[in-house]
């Protein structure tokens, strides 16, 4: 694959043209019924309603060549055979491959990529011995009672997607079973769930590919010392997810150990065991498979050329004509789904570690934006939070809704002739509209201008199923749209510097202590680690 | 007052000519032991380190001009004392006083306005006097048990406040007092906070100011269906907080009703009512006491007009430098504090609410940035999530550090020499200080820019007062920069249009049900709302 830079494709010109006047849903005829039934595209159970961006056909048509030009569907099927994509042409970089999908491909005969999916299957295995093991009884604590309770310590991708997926889905957890995630090295973090805990009858999951993070192996510390002095022996309620030979790969101090690869990057890590072994305790082996049944299915659907039925590529390129054409920072991921409080927090880390890059795949400096800022919360708490500034802020943010049209728990209440959901679902509409179709008003503080760029994904119902197919479309938007940007989307060099600092600023505290006495102190010592770090 | 445009002020002009050529934190000397020495900053126990903000004396000393031309502490002062500043000059607005400063003016003698601080006097003795009924064993449930949880059903303000404080003062909790939330009219928030509760030892606290919000009022019914079900009385477990006079103003179906005022806004009503009422349950009086007397210490410091001593102002004005001068698009709020997980949340609805506004307080379109968009997670955990986007992104984020000496349960480890408190803290300066200085590297790709600016605000320990404190602080940063962007603060009338579009499309459903055979019905239900709302 030759890969090129982002301004020498002839379709980013003839979108630059095409930008400087973009399609107006102010105008009288700028939402039409047509525009609303035309501009959908549908894939695995999700409907995609984008006749609220600012797309014309010819945006759309030039959308397509870009994604064409770029070869961004050839190069998504040369990673899931493997290609080595995590590299910088010509420089010392990770060089590996990029098979979050080989965990999913189980299902496919012959897979993409059959060694890696091979090893995924032979992991499935494992923790479907170890929930028989747990289901049977034959894997009890030392009173002979079930374990109740999965704790998984884990951070950044060992614990953002686990914990959005678990939230998600735990409406559907198994009956007497929950789950909890300890992440931060904040010693409060770990205390606050651990305090309301019968800790005999928990298992702790300790997550870390690498078995070096910082943060993940002092709280195992924290947390063995804890089940200690509550008279408990750690090996007997312990598990452990690592990579094949890290300093964490040793058997002998866990009940049980599962692997994961290099292959796979941690912030696409939750389809592995890394997610897997958590969600299979708290909900049970068929939602593990199911998460992975709609994963595979959007992993497929990936593969679709056309933009217009593709909705991973679809979403990514609306996202770049937002962001590189239209000039918009950040992206907004609003869920109408109490459940997916957290999946914006998990987009975060997919997104930005991924894409937050200035160096192309050859190593030299980027000229035009790579990843944009994401954030979110749900709706419709956020109408009542920052919805403010995205209506009549001066700085335009394009959102992604996310909806579903039936509840999970089905606890609903009908007030002023509709129910909850109906209400939550009317919302979102509502404001995808009001965001693109503005409104005048005589009083210039009540005038709205519209023109603020949308979309509306839609499903039945949040269910292992549509979850790990959400969870994969988000992941291949992404990468789609780090192809176009001719970065690499699968190294984090990023977040060295922090580290070292860290840890040279630790050797010194653990010589000297932390003085208490003020930040006078504590800005000396900095700048002592400044001076020793030979950056002054 | 006679307010002026931002690029009206001669500083602005002089702002600009420095931002051409900004302090380089990369440089030999950029960063020093005596600029970390000096641009420092201390008030109600918080110290504020910025020598890694790209300042310089002389853009200090333009910001302290634009304070001065903008005569932004006299202004605080006159909303203090009960000036009419929640206005729009020659336009329909709400008209009224910006008074939350009055819930803690009740340590003054005399407050500065004193009527609202009498009112809210009066409020606190009522909760004293509900908080000794509920010790004493005097309020309790129809078996003569104590009540043990509280859930606050309310949105917004009515929500993200209370919640980001409870969260972060839980560890100070009275034993035996929980509090949980319920916000979302998604039914499935209900649902998942119910199910896990004793209802018939449950106190329901409904918060709405105007009475009339339909998610709140929906939760009520929900949570009254409920109550029904367990065979409880509402009318027993119910208690209101609402604006007097509201249809929610109806002491007779609640247990005890307390009152908020038009002159406080909902995202400014946290040390009011609206969070004194949960809190006082879950922490005790003293605690409510402790963070008033927290932002009370915060509101008198905040009237220093020498922005090097006033940590409000100071804020206020670096976040204008990076914002409107350096071009920054939007600001990180990153506490490294797991305690502090909701506090981002809260400042989004306080900041952006606030400050995304697009016409003067003349009612003239804006021709300058207003308020970012504001986002933020717990560190360390973001260090392993979308750090890589702030150290090596396209887009230059500023970030606000927040911190701790001490941890709150002390309950610690000794991993490598240090604990984990104050690998903490280590981490925390070592970000700011690597995102400033940056690095070079002969791997492109390990290189860092530096010069993404940032600030460490940091305490000795997260208490309720340390809580007021904060909280004051960032209430009185996004208030001094409203009135140097000439904007008003404290109206939201970008909130309307959704709420009226979601009624229609609502009154559509109303008659017909949300269709649920495809998106295609929805989005006809959508055209037909547009078509109806006249806007086709």
């Amino acid at each position: 694959m030759a890969f090129r830079d982002f301004p020498d494709y002839r379709a980013v010109a003839r979108l630059n043209a095409l930008a400087e006047c973009p399609h107006d849903l102010t105008a009288p005829d700028g939402l039409t019924v047509e525009r609303i039934t035309a501009l959908r595209a549908s894939s695995c159970g999700f409907d995609l309603l984008y006749a609220t961006q600012r797309v014309s056909d010819e945006v759309m048509d030039a959308l397509q060549a870009l994604a064409d030009e770029a070869g961004l569907v050839e190069t998504f099927r040369a990673m899931k055979g493997g290609a080595v994509l995590n590299r910088i042409e010509g420089f010392d970089s990770e060089n590996r491959q990029v098979l979050h999908t080989a965990s999913r491909d189980v299902f496919a005969e012959p897979p993409a990529a059959p060694e890696a999916s091979a090893r995924a299957r032979a992991e499935l295995d494992k923790l479907r011995a170890f929930l028989h093991d747990l289901n049977r009884g034959r894997l009890v604590n030392a009173q002979g009672k079930p374990f109740t309770t999965m704790v998984q310590v884990g951070i950044g991708g060992s614990d953002l997607g686990p914990r959005a997926l678990y939230l998600a889905l735990k409406a559907h957890a198994v009956e007497g079973r929950s789950a909890r995630f300890i992440a931060n090295v904040d010693p409060d973090d770990a205390a606050e769930v651990l305090q309301g805990l019968d800790l005999s009858r928990t298992l702790v999951n300790i997550v870390s590919k690498s078995g070096t993070t910082l943060e993940t192996l002092t709280n195992e510390r924290l947390v063995c010392a804890a089940l200690e002095r509550a008279g408990l022996d750690p090996a007997r309620h312990l598990v452990a997810v690592t990579g094949e030979g890290s300093p964490m790969d040793d058997p002998s101090r866990y009940l049980r150990s599962f692997h994961m690869f290099d292959s796979i990057g941690g912030r696409y890590s939750a389809t592995s065991m890394v997610g897997a072994v958590t969600l299979g305790f708290a909900l049970g082996m068929e939602a593990v498979l199911e998460i992975l049944r709609g994963a595979h299915q959007m992993d497929l659907a990936a593969e679709e050329p056309d933009i217009r039925r593709n909705l991973p590529l679809l979403m990514a390129l609306l996202g770049i004509w937002n962001h590189n054409f239209l000039g918009c920072r950040t992206v907004a991921v609003l869920p109408y789904s109490q459940a997916l409080s957290r999946f914006p927090a998990h987009l975060q880390q997919c997104d930005m570690e991924s894409n937050g890059k200035s160096v192309t795949r050859r190593g030299e400096p980027v000229r035009w934006l790579t990843g944009p800022v994401v954030w979110g919360e749900p709706g419709t708490n956020g109408q009542h939070a920052f919805y403010q500034l995205i209506h009549q802020g001066t700085e335009v943010v394009p959102v992604e809704f996310i909806g579903f049209r039936r509840s999970q728990y089905g606890e609903d209440i009908e007030v002023y002739g509709t129910s909850s959901q109906q209400k939550l679902v009317a919302n979102m509409l509502a404001q995808s509209l009001a965001l693109a179709a503005g409104k005048r008003d005589a009083n210039p503080n009540r005038a709205f201008p519209g023109n603020r760029p949308n979309s509306v994904l839609i499903a039945e119902r949040l269910t292992p199923r549509t979850m790990g197919a959400l969870l994969a479309l988000y992941e291949h938007r992404i990468a789609f749209q780090g192809f176009c940007w001719n970065i690499n989307s699968f190294d984090q060099e990023g977040v060295q510097l922090g580290k070292v600092l860290a840890t040279q600023l630790l050797a010194i505290m653990a010589d000297t202590s932390l003085d208490r006495s003020g930040a006078g102190e504590a800005g000396s010592v900095a700048a002592g680690l400044l001076h020793r770090a030979g950056m002054l």
